[in-house]
């Protein structure tokens, strides 16, 4: 049987949420992964640092790490939430302060996606150049999410000429394009040395076609929609070659049932608990296995400079059927079969 | 108040389905227009003489003109069913026998939409043209869904060539191009003189921003799905200055509920009962509205050569509030307020 394993596997963009969704989806990516960078657009946003502390405790009570428990850890149950705070203009003093508790900061454009209102309405370099600075002298990566709010099929190749302005201006400022859907944003990655990228499973494998080209899927829904058959090939040709300035981030976004099969679907697709498998299939498709060790951990460890504890995860060739639901949310392949498991840890 | 009247109203593309549903919906057609081209897209499609006949008297039935009753028919209730053949490769005797009793053979590229699975699988000139050279001669219009099977954005504008090899192959022979939504097709009017074409409403006021650029819109969702802004710009071109190769069709699609809100949603959009109070407002804001009268009959009336009963169809400039639901389907901006209605007729 083949097998195939992975060390210290991270998710660099994941959405986990709060409450009992929180406690639903948590377990499913600290199953897979070492780690995550966790996304802070809650209701309200992670913005002080009384919440992200607050938010971090509520990710450890729900992986069953309570911080005034005794509970002694497996080791494949070892999961540091790499946390971030939503872009604000931030002073300096306040992300020196912030500067050990987190891993980036993470822009939205007003507006633009799930929980992101209070993102930033204009890109005005003068406004933003202290923060940006701090963060660039601090170390501290920019990710964003990169999409204007033009017609849904241009939103981020309209979003390029924002990137060029940050990453020419702030040479030093590791700028990390955020689930990139595009060959523009591909191409983009070769134009300047601190730009970077993150690419979900979902959008290597599915275009608009799989959305709307037959009946309609609300469960492959997202956002930045999946585009054109040839922004896919560009995507494949960065993850398979495992490009050293891509990482795996699965964007894995969790809505309860109701709000995905509905009149006014939400936007988001649910992949965390089946991510690894469906990269293992897809890189072996293509006689790439050998490249995805540095697509889902090392050059995200290069890039951010992170060094998680020791995790071997081991994915076999045995069929995996995916489950129907996780409590009420619906996984990406519900109820279909994939041809890679992760074999339990003895 | 303002108002507007508009005689004998066509819709030159319109499904009306079978059984409960077409009791359902054909007497909210019969309301609004004096006729419609039906398609003969049913399970199995309409292909021979009974089925055809059967079907209309099932439609006569649904609009309560059995044909062995003795109803005084109102002058508002007259409707005229102009019924259509699924294209297959009939003989010339066929369709001498049918000529009379049909409007246009309907061509479906098989699998392309829904219950098209028995349509033409490959254009080929030497077997299909028998039929087509009959129909040029017997003046019967050929009406096309022109999608090819690739990437969803890209069908109608691939399926181009077809249209020029059959409008260059079969000079005489009427082509309509239904239910256009790109530039492309927009173009190509101009270029072959027996090329027709007809718009739906909702083509004209959405483009794929509307379906899938905030939360995903199921009853939106529609084959042709909806383009680019550039697209509908085009297509508003077209229809707001009544080109004269142009007619409505609405396309309006009627499915339950449950196969709208669900995951794998059917396509297609419900617009019959509120078509014409639409058209109202959309042209009436670009002050077009003395073009309207060609759009919705005058064109149809030439192109086809039909010549319906008097019917008059007055608009009001008042708010129509539309239904949540008609039956079991959700009509196109259900329980939303448009600015027109239309005058109950004394």
């Amino acid at each position: 049987m083949k097998s195939h394993t992975l060390l210290m596997p991270l998710d660099m963009h994941l959405h986990l949420r709060d409450g009992v969704m929180l406690e639903t989806v948590a377990p499913l990516t600290s199953y897979s992964f070492s780690g995550a960078v966790v996304m802070p657009n809650l209701v309200p946003p992670v913005t002080t640092k009384e919440a992200l502390r607050a938010y971090k405790k509520r990710i450890y009570a729900a992986l069953g790490r309570l911080e005034d428990a005794n509970d002694v850890l497996m080791v494949d149950d070892f999961f540091e939430p790499y946390m971030t705070l939503f872009y604000q203009n931030y002073d300096r003093a306040f992300l020196e302060e912030m500067a050990d508790e987190i891993a980036a900061l993470k822009l939205y454009p007003a507006g633009i996606t799930t929980n992101s209102d209070s993102g930033v309405k204009t890109f005005d370099l003068e406004i933003m150049r202290p923060t940006l600075e701090a963060m660039s002298d601090l170390d501290i990566p920019l990710c964003v999410h990169g999409e204007t709010d033009g017609f849904v099929m241009d939103r981020e190749a309209e979003f390029m000429s924002i990137y060029e302005m940050l990453a020419s201006h702030f040479p030093k400022l590791k700028i990390i394009m955020e689930h990139i859907t595009t060959k523009e944003a591909a191409a983009m990655l070769e134009r300047y040395p601190n730009l970077y990228a993150t690419i979900t499973v979902h959008h290597l494998l599915i275009t608009l076609d799989d959305v709307a080209g037959g009946m309609l899927q609300p469960h492959l829904f997202c956002k930045p929609i999946a585009k054109r058959p040839e922004d896919r090939e560009a995507l494949l040709h960065l993850a398979l070659n495992a490009h050293p300035k891509v990482m795996f981030g699965s964007d894995s976004a969790p809505h309860p049932q109701h709000a995905k099969e509905t009149c006014g679907c939400a936007a988001g697709v649910f992949t965390a608990p089946i991510a690894l498998q469906l990269l293992c299939e897809l890189f072996d498709a293509y006689g790439k296995l050998d490249n995805l060790q540095s697509f889902v951990s090392d050059n995200a460890q290069s890039i951010y400079g992170i060094c998680p504890e020791f995790k071997e995860v081991v994915l076999v060739e045995t069929p995996f059927t995916v489950p129907e639901h996780y409590g009420k949310v619906i996984p990406m392949y519900a109820g279909e079969t994939l041809a890679w498991s992760i074999s339990d840890i003895e």
